[in-house]
């Protein structure tokens, strides 16, 4: 530890308190890296032995730097002091990247070690081995406790029984001892690394819509069938896929997207003609208004590729999360901080994946940072960042916390 | 049994010897069908306990009516007299129509009862329980009995094995003890039906050529990576079904059929972007030119989308099915007969499917008559064809078999 004013990474810090260690800071992301490690990946599943051994060696890590270590009922470890809670996750994919939500939890732990006036989480079983997002979600109230230990991961494992790997040092922290909450995250996707950027203060996460859509055609023999009286239910998907990719380009900002990525098949036979198709359609934004203008154009889309191809058509009900605006307030900390630690080397930009934050958001005003991930990788053992990047994340954190508190 | 001269269904019949008995060809459908039958249906996979049964009446059937009944080692039951051979198939699909191939065995034997110079036979194992067509295959010298017996059902049964249940009691007929092979058949397809016509002479067996393709594309976070940045496999496939929609018009005819039939979408996800497809194309046409110049368009069309795309593409080799020309003489006298018998009710066309005719034109020149399909259904518990239909076909094959002998 030096003094209140500090020279780091070449940088002059213009706030007092501890300097910020970002040596230490890389040190405890190796460590906790090793946990559970394989190759350059991680395996972490919530409540397995590797997880449990990342949430005890975390919760000293609280102890040591002077915050109340505190495991709650929900496997969410929590370092008490401040007002101002930064965190995301530390349990990873079945396959998981080292990084993922362990950065923004472990940059969480360096500002607490250097600001008193932050608090830290790590959100148990973000991944959804049970559920999804499942730790914020039992804090923030959106879950009981008690449905979610009914809750299954795919071997039939409870949450209820996977918990008591993981037995609680107290109950859940009232979420109004806090004022506020910041996640930094990496971005899993390519925007930062494409722009040659080091971070992204996020404007919201978006929301998301999906539908699954059977067309149904007349299955019959591949060689018998003229092609004049056929109705193919795979034409009707390729017709759906180029319609939409015609009609939504004029509704749609840079930032929206929508994905067919679930298609089955029916009889799914070389000699036979497709008689029935069932896809996903799912589509994110950052605005209500905007989720709304491209449902439209979809569902007018199917419509309209079914009569005119003579298929049928069932479409299901609309799966919804709306969006999260994140909070004006801490999104100018974080903003004000990029200028001074990464001038022209941050943008803003919308997070395409969900987090906790927005589970959090329900209980506090709530703000993300993004750090580049390379190639845009995640949820994979290649999944990295660049260390330069690492501490420019961590320093616009500690920035943004000391303006907050 | 009537004389020389008689009349059938206000028919009178221009040639001599026996009458044919429709109203006998009809029951004797009937009968077949209990044998096996499920509801409108019929279930005798080969060398099945209800196939067996099937196989062992017909011989009786057979010898009753005159003929030397014999059972070759590969199943095939024979009806031996005449030089001209007349039949098809009595197993079936594991939901299998009363028709399909049994409709030209029961002809054939109806035929055989009023002209002597008529053999029957009814081929084994045609709707591919472990092989395709592989009672005329054998029989024909294409397939080996060794190489038969080590080909395995779903279940693991091997042909060697399943075949002791029908005990040969002769040795396989010699193929020049023949002079010529007619099949009647099902059409298995629409065409006749919609025409409203009450048979079909066929000029080819349409050739079949099949490929597999995989486009690659970059496998991605659906909700994080910008619509610019995907490479959607996705997109590829639902661009190869609109080019070779667009491209293949100008080249074929209206018998000619393309088919993408099978896909295989990786990792086929909601949230996930298509990093991979794998498709089948496969077309039939019954003239090799037309079948390479389709193939020409084809892999034109691959290699344009996945240019244009930057998808990553591979395609098998081609497997190829070559088209097989009906006889000319042979086809001439069932259209003799069809201008008699169904005057304006009949049409020449292809087959689109393969039938055990394929493998006898190694042998021996051979010629098909359609029946309509209802609907075009066939592999179907629903497969049917009007009784009128049925016994026009009969009378078509009877006066051709009469003109041939």
């Amino acid at each position: 530890m030096a003094g209140p004013e500090a020279v780091l990474d070449g940088v002059t810090f213009p706030w007092g308190r501890r300097m910020i260690d970002s040596d230490r800071f890389l040190d405890d992301l190796r460590t906790l890296r090793a946990i559970g490690g394989r190759g350059t990946g991680v395996v972490r599943r919530a409540f397995d032995a590797q997880d449990v051994r990342a949430r005890h060696w975390l919760a000293t890590q609280f102890a040591e730097a002077g915050l109340e270590a505190r495991i709650d009922p929900a496997g969410n470890v929590w370092g008490l002091r401040g007002p101002l809670l930064i965190g995301s996750h530390t349990d990873t994919q079945p396959e998981g990247g080292w990084l993922d939500g362990a950065l923004g939890v472990i940059a969480g732990l360096a500002v607490a070690r250097h600001n008193p006036g932050v608090s830290v989480v790590s959100f148990q079983d973000e991944e959804g081995r049970f559920g999804a997002t499942t730790g914020s979600e039992i804090w923030t109230g959106a879950l009981t406790l008690e449905d979610a230990d009914r809750l299954a991961d795919l071997e039939g494992v409870t949450f209820g029984a996977a918990r008591q790997a993981l037995p609680a040092t107290g109950d859940f922290p009232r979420p109004d001892r806090f004022t506020a909450y910041l996640e930094p995250h990496i971005e899993q996707g390519p925007v930062l690394d494409a722009e040659a950027l080091a971070a992204g203060v996020v404007t919201a996460i978006v929301g998301l819509r999906q539908i699954t859509v059977e067309l149904t055609g007349q299955q019959n023999h591949a060689g018998t069938t003229p092609m004049p009286l056929r109705v193919d239910a795979l034409r009707g998907l390729s017709d759906v896929d180029h319609l939409l990719r015609d009609r939504l380009r004029n509704v749609v900002t840079p930032q929206s997207v929508w994905t067919i990525g679930h298609v089955s098949l029916h009889p799914n036979a070389p000699s036979a003609i497709p008689g029935r198709v069932r896809f996903t359609v799912q589509w994110r934004d950052a605005e209500t208004a905007r989720l709304d203008r491209m449902e439209g154009v979809i569902r007018d889309a199917l419509v309209q590729v079914a009569d005119a191809s003579g298929l049928g058509l069932a479409v299901s009900d609309t799966s919804v999360l709306p969006p999260v605006a994140m909070d004006e307030t801490l999104r100018a900390a974080l903003q004000d901080s990029a200028r001074k630690h990464a001038p022209d080397a941050w943008r803003d930009m919308p997070s395409g994946a969900l987090h906790d934050a927005t589970n959090v958001s329900r209980v506090l005003p709530v703000a993300m940072l993004f750090a580049p991930s390379i190639g845009g990788i995640s949820h994979d053992f290649a999944e990295d960042t660049a260390e330069a990047d690492l501490v420019t994340c961590l320093n616009i954190l500690a920035g943004a916390a000391d303006s907050l508190t």
